[in-house]
């Protein structure tokens, strides 16, 4: 199980395809996982997703150990079967969140406690229990209890890292389920010989794929980059590479570049929501009053069921309107550009023509500011605290 | 065009089945329409309401007039391919809302002078405005302006019934589609003599269809039972009858029963959206805690896609959860109780078994308590202001 079969390698970057065999079925990588934090590809249901092309999808053990609780999931089958989706599901192990989201966290060697966002009931994690939490849902990719701290605080990396591989064995010691991949997560903030000393140790456990953690939380693009250049290349090459919360299209486009076999992200699901379609030319806010008597579809020539069927100017109606059928058809837009994206990557890196394409995609790709995407995610996390 | 051909009467009660052909298509009748105030039945798209069976959709001319703008629509080739609805639709004046939803109106014998619930810009409807606001939309069927009053104040609907005619008369004057059937509206209030009188009123101007209106605003089911049982008489038994804003399913089951064809209500939509789902024996609260781990799905036996895919327990957690596909899997489970039982409807008056349908029916269907759904009714209407 878990054989991870490489079936293409890029000659001018390490872009590579492959097929990645779970017990749902095989993904062929590289590959994008929407992200359904709460068992629910936010407005999409199984068939929507099916019908975009998602193979792989996210949830976020942190939020379905508060509600509905784990063991409620794993009474119903698992989580493939409480929320009716028949393929590959990845579950992170709530580290993230509880770093992120919780009202409050205090960690010890052995795990941490920490208050709920939802209604500050106390909780405790520990590399076991966060196992056991993930054994209970039955996602098909699980990963380590790890811990994430501010990417550009040298010492709080340093003592975090050793926590980080301490909790790994003890998570990889802790599994019983032999039917789930069991990632190990490399941290190390934006400092290169962390980096490597963890992704050196990870390798020498033996994990069936690997994570790269800790990224796209408030660094720079520039400095997310580099923290791949240096990892990847000491991660074993028979192994899937998994790139946590990225990304963006751009960040994808680079990510693949640089060997990440594994994305996720909810920026296709949350710029919708907000009103965004994403295009190969860049995000279209649906607001701008541009927009108002416009009659092509979102995105011209795109295949989906939204492209297909409604012009600019309705969806801008349903978004003025406050009507939720707007949130729905821009995130049916939004997940079947990402899904469409990766498909073309794969395509390139079979003919050898990845880097070409690279090219092409980031010089028509118009990149929203860094300072205004960081404040709106700053935002947008003080608001929610519920991974919206 | 318009032929209403009546294929089926039970021998028992006034119900009858019928074909009304429309530019759009066929409408078996009895039939219901779920309601999509601002050019989308909430949550649900048109191939959603396909897949429920719905083949009447009914949009709201007030709120379109305000927002896009029903200009922008027939720029976009009227409703159906702005909203991208391919069968039948129907539009109201925009007179109930601007009695029951803008913030102040004026009533002259001209027309009404109202404020937007939106935006409070002022704005004025006249019988010949909301014809021709209605010939922008080019739904299938069409209303004349009317004005509705508090049902039980007898001087007011004594006023306004006699614009109410005049009004239908300028409507038919002022109708220069001929592809649009222009249905006259009854209105009286609870009181027998101005309904007989109405209708024979509307009657003797021949329209293609009537509606019974200002019922279900306030009055007992009581009263609206006989208010269909003065009026459906007076009118003329080839012409179809819709009964507007109705219906809860036993106001439908007796709507039928009284000779009604057509009816429309956000009830399965809006309770769907409370977390409330319409079964045959009464609605079922999902954020219930009953229901935090029970394996049935919504409607055991209910063909839908929500009843066939989730539990109970998976439906409640999106609700717990907030998640917008609560709204969306209950709405479509709501709308397709609402046309299986139009279809078992249709074919017990085939059968002629149509009054012992209704006994069974009402005996099993819990009916909620009056008081309560009248106070909901009115919370929902101050806070929302947006037919929503």
């Amino acid at each position: 199980m878990f054989e991870y079969t490489i079936t293409a390698t890029d000659p001018n970057s390490a872009a590579r395809t492959g097929i990645f065999a779970t017990p749902h079925g095989d993904l062929l990588t590289p590959v994008f996982a929407p992200v359904g934090t709460q068992a629910t590809v936010k407005t999409l249901t199984p068939r929507d997703l099916a019908e975009a092309g998602a193979t792989l999808v996210l949830a976020n053990t942190y939020h379905l150990y508060l509600r509905p609780g784990t063991g409620l999931v794993r009474d119903f089958g698992g989580l493939h079967s409480f929320m009716g989706w028949p393929g590959p599901l990845l579950t992170d192990s709530g580290g993230f969140q509880v770093f992120s989201l919780a009202q409050m966290r205090k960690v010890d060697a052995d795990g941490v406690t920490f208050r709920s966002h939802i209604d500050g009931g106390l909780h405790r994690f520990t590399p076991e229990s966060a196992i056991a939490s993930q054994e209970d849902l039955g996602a098909d990719i699980i990963m380590c209890l790890d811990e994430c701290p501010d990417p550009l605080d040298r010492r709080y990396n340093e003592e975090a890292l050793a926590r980080t591989h301490a909790w790994a064995a003890r998570c990889q010691a802790a599994q019983r389920q032999p039917d789930q991949a069991l990632f190990g997560i490399v941290q190390g903030g934006v400092f290169p010989d962390l980096r490597v000393e963890s992704a050196r140790t990870l390798r020498d456990m033996d994990f069936p794929g690997y994570a790269v953690g800790g990224l796209s939380v408030g660094e720079t693009k520039e400095q997310m980059y580099a923290m791949l250049d240096v990892t990847v290349p000491e991660l074993p090459a028979h192994k899937p590479r998994y790139l946590m919360g990225v990304g963006a299209p751009e960040d994808i486009v680079e990510g693949v570049a640089r060997g990440i076999d594994i994305f996720d992200c909810v920026l296709p699901t949350r710029v919708a929501r907000n009103g965004g379609l994403l295009t190969r030319q860049g995000r279209l806010n649906l607001r701008n009053a541009t927009y108002t008597a416009d009659p092509l579809p979102g995105e011209p020539g795109c295949d989906c069921y939204c492209c297909q069927h409604f012009s600019r100017a309705y969806l801008r109606h349903l978004f003025k309107a406050e009507e939720t059928l707007a949130l729905h058809l821009a995130t049916t837009h939004n997940v079947r550009f990402m899904i469409r994206l990766m498909d073309e990557i794969r395509a390139h890196i079979r003919t050898g023509t990845f880097m070409a394409f690279r090219e092409t995609f980031l010089q028509a790709y118009r990149i929203p500011n860094q300072a205004v995407r960081h404040a709106q995610r700053a935002a947008h996390k003080k608001q929610m605290g519920a991974g919206k």
